[in-house]
């Protein structure tokens, strides 16, 4: 990510983190719509939420990995408190069986498509 | 991911990966520099390769996590045997403890930015 980050990638305020969860498998598919309209709601309504990549691992389809990028720590704690992230939260109370939050430093964000810096 | 995927995340023949390597502490350095300048050539030099992401955890420095996305298999086979990838090994392989590949299934692909379709 030319913009944001030098080549150590460092430079940048972007507030960077990886979600690491495991959901209950009678309810993955809920799950994973619940999430999906989150994140597309998230990065389109709210300036700061520039990325929200989710997966889950095909050996382990109950194990979820969602790669975060805030534009910075407040635009963070302003999305926690967005009605569709209260909503998204709700929704999927007894639907996950464990959350890992992991805050990550950028080594290198290369893309076809550049983040706004 | 509004162009190559539908709502549950399917219908793209994207191949999305998270690697997971453990980095020797006294190298770690080297290694940072190393993978920058790969991931950086590769989006750079190989339309196959869309996004490479690589972060370290800011608790545990050696760890560090590359999410990938390939336009198809056939990318990543072709990326895995270019000249910057075959330096890439050769420079990092006395650095790297372990290395585990994790096929994934995207959920939601949501960005500021779109990725070619």
């Amino acid at each position: 990510m030319t913009i944001a980050f030098n080549s150590s990638g460092q430079g940048s305020q972007h507030y960077v983190r990886i979600a690491k969860l495991v959901i209950d498998s009678s309810r993955l598919s809920d799950y994973k719509n619940a999430l999906a309209e989150h994140a597309e709601t998230a990065v389109r309504v709210e300036k700061g939420v520039l990325m929200l990549y989710a997966v889950y691992e095909k050996e382990h389809p109950t194990h979820v990995t969602v790669f975060e990028i805030y534009a910075n720590e407040e635009a963070y704690k302003a999305h926690i408190q967005t009605p569709h992230f209260l909503k998204y939260k709700a929704t999927v109370k007894d639907m996950v069986k464990s959350l890992e939050l992991v805050d990550v430093v950028p080594i290198a964000l290369e893309s076809k498509n550049k983040l706004p810096g």
